[in-house]
């Protein structure tokens, strides 16, 4: 897409955001008054008024580079979000659409007619339409196919070929590349013949006659040595390069390491067949966070806020409903011990001080598992060492605070026994969160799923059930 | 620091971690040998594999990028981390000592005499240097400070004035400074003189002879442009700049929307006094999303996996204690109810699935919300749009799984009256949790604090007290 140089924004995005529903508002006013009023005159200056606001909102819109529209559109509610959607210049559609999420960009193609659809992804590059394609109608993508010359058509094939977290899918094919054996003079030549650079351009790539990567020319080199230098003698040789089936979140981990701006993509044989760029690499960090963190919330995805109720909905329920299997099971556990708790009541009111402390606990472990191996800090390979010095923690945690409860309990129904199985119990259940907080991210990552997916609701479910069996358990045994 | 062209990895990091271990314990087993065996001769042969394993390891860590480095160096117990750290060649001690974690750094300097600090630490450039000083000792900082020139005692002193989240902080100051009234012949001739560009160069800054930022000359047009022409005609004016005592979060994500790789840091008479670049912010957004869910879990900092259990103790108890009130305060609740326990154990069995089922929902409303606000989709402005749709969400599914799980309990229990309190009592709960978490993000906002701040204790304190209570209390006025 062609790049734009970001101008200084003039007011903070949360005072644009706030500019623009006010003009919108102002009109919605206008159009109610519309509605109710009758007579030519009243409707002309009426339609004066309405035009000129929708006027404003335009230039408003127009001065905003795409990215704030797409942030705009992200933080209006579906029905704003499409006025603003009607207004945007269509030159500006495509821009657009690949700023803003999946879950909004979904609201705003249902909104486009295909003849619009097909002309903002006529603007993009191979790379852009590949990550789109998924999302467009079909017969759509298949007449964009046939106005793409057979290298394009190729790009959008192999891009689409590749899994979406996948270096493949994610690589783009704005690549400068140059012969090694010419003169820095010459290569500053060229670059001035291109016109333009493609973004994030801060090294030229060095490759022979079949295309195959011999070493990356870093701009600055090419800018601070002298022009009769041959390119060999300057260029980078092995610099870091990627495979196009390397896992994308790896590549962009090295990018955060080495501090990269663009890295080449080349194949089994070295050939070079794209390049990635830090942009890509941060929106990918980005996201693998928030997936994170909607995973351990025990969330399907991200969920644009203003999403119909029936869309939220879909969102929730799955884990909702394994929530509501595991609070079963931990309430026919307590039905096991009915008998003890009718005649000692005071274990009903004590039992969900040791299910809960509990699963604060373990979702602090399993947090701090989930981060580390993300980090790619922690291997399935020190799962004991992790093990121990979580259990130590959780020993020293059960003994104290459950010893805490414990003299609370002994005081409050004046039991010494009771305080003794309370702090018993919740020191074991602090050591079950514990060594569940290390074996079900380990367990999870050994089968290849997300560590974090639902964590935290199996960590609780876990936690809940072995509460209250431990506590109930030792109390029968003991007490009754 | 200066900057050293990453090399491609020969192996995954993982590879290498696991080799950097296994010659660890090699070395291990000599050390042990020794101590158990005497004899000049043996000592002798012990002596050389010794040195001789040694040496094997040193040179795989000379290989090795220094961020590769720091990375093993956090992914190694404290012990194995120490022996690798004194390995490190002392000229390289100032770039890992950047890149490891706050928690990993603290435990190397602890290691290190204090002329070798100060050694580490003369490399580095002011912007570094302030980064560090808070956790170097005082008496270091001093000297350090005195063998600084001038202006570079100048530049850490206002890094240090700066909060650590403000664009002050975070700035450095090695920018390419040129006129707007050259040609860009004359720039290009002037680079060369410098022999060496700062890292993330793409662009240069055009200053008058005060300083003033009068805009910025892209590397990408100062290639492509005819040498012939002047800087003021092909320079971009007005471009995207930062106040040194702007919040550093806003300007990742400017960074992210705008895809910038460096930026000016300009006072308010539009001085230039810094830039931010890429790598920086990129670190900030990864650290953001971090903290954020380390909030939520209830956890104090980032944590050392191999820290001892005490610092763990320590990251981890203020949200335990929290924790340990407000189950406390639930179960208190709970007693008020024991008459009606009493009467009708079954109370006791399904309790603790309204609360659970609660906590899990309000869990994901207060995430989402979370979300939304980091990427400044929700101001408090929308509270109440929010609030009525999740108030939808939560009605539906209090309705359809209350409804479940109060025939479940009307099946089990035989009492369809004790199936409708379920069902309503479910529901009730939904709803508040539904309630809480939108309003403690909103308000923990609106008091300037950080909304994700132990979110998931509070609503998890809220959905449990508030569940028994709804549930118990219905339950003693229609059933007993």
């Amino acid at each position: 897409m062609t790049e734009v140089e970001a101008k200084k924004p003039q007011e903070s995005l949360q005072d644009r955001l706030a500019q623009v529903v006010e003009l919108l508002h102002k009109q919605k006013l206008v159009e109610d008054l519309a509605h109710r009023q009758e007579g030519h005159h009243r409707d002309l200056v009426e339609h004066l008024v309405h035009r000129q606001n929708l006027a404003e909102l335009q230039r408003k819109l127009d001065e905003l580079h795409s990215a704030d529209v797409a942030h705009i559109l992200e933080a209006l509610p579906l029905e704003d979000r499409l006025t603003i959607w009607q207004l945007v210049k269509a030159e500006r559609d495509g821009d657009i659409l690949l700023e803003v999420s999946d879950a909004v960009r979904e609201t705003l193609l249902a909104d486009m007619e295909d003849h619009e659809i097909l002309a903002a992804a006529m603007e993009m590059d191979a790379d852009e339409l590949a990550d789109l394609a998924s999302e467009l109608p079909r017969d759509i993508v298949h007449e964009l196919m046939e106005t793409l010359d057979a290298q394009q058509r190729e790009r959008v094939r192999s891009a689409l070929s590749y899994e979406e977290e996948q270096v493949g899918a994610l690589m783009d094919f704005e690549m400068v590349t140059i012969r090694e054996d010419v003169s820095l003079e010459v290569v500053l030549r060229y670059l001035r013949r291109l016109k333009e650079l493609p973004g994030h351009t801060d090294k030229l790539f060095v490759v022979d006659h079949e295309g195959v990567l011999k070493g990356v020319l870093p701009v600055k080199r090419l800018l601070v040595n002298d022009p009769e230098k041959i390119v060999r003698e300057v260029m980078a040789t092995d610099p870091v390069s990627f495979h196009p089936d390397e896992d994308a979140y790896d590549a962009a981990q090295a990018f955060e390491r080495y501090d990269l701006i663009s890295a080449p993509v080349v194949d089994k044989n070295d050939k070079l067949i794209g390049r990635l760029t830090i942009d890509e690499m941060v929106d990918l960090i980005r996201e693998e966070s928030e997936s994170e963190v909607l995973n351990m919330a025990g969330l399907r995805e991200e969920e644009d806020i203003f999403a119909s109720v029936w869309k939220s909905l879909r969102n929730r329920w799955a884990w909702l409903a394994i929530n509501l299997i595991t609070a079963f099971m931990a309430s026919r556990v307590i039905g096991l011990f009915e008998g003890s708790i009718e005649k000692l009541v005071a274990l009903a009111a004590l039992m969900p001080i040791v299910a809960g402390i509990g699963g604060n606990s373990g979702n602090q472990t399993i947090t701090m598992i989930v981060r580390a191996m993300a980090l790619d800090q922690v291997s399935t390979g020190n799962t004991s060492r992790l093990l121990r010095k979580e259990l130590a923690v959780s020993l020293i945690n059960g003994l104290v605070w459950g010893g805490v409860i414990g003299l609370v309990a002994w005081v409050l129904y004046d039991s010494y026994s009771l305080g003794i199985v309370m702090t018993a119990a919740m020191t074991l259940n602090l050591l079950l969160a514990a060594l569940m907080g290390v074996l079900i991210p380990m367990t999870l990552a050994r089968m290849g799923r997300d560590p974090a997916l639902g964590a935290s609701v199996m960590i609780t479910a876990v936690t809940d059930s072995g509460g209250f069996f431990i506590f109930l358990g030792l109390a029968s045994v003991f007490l009754i």
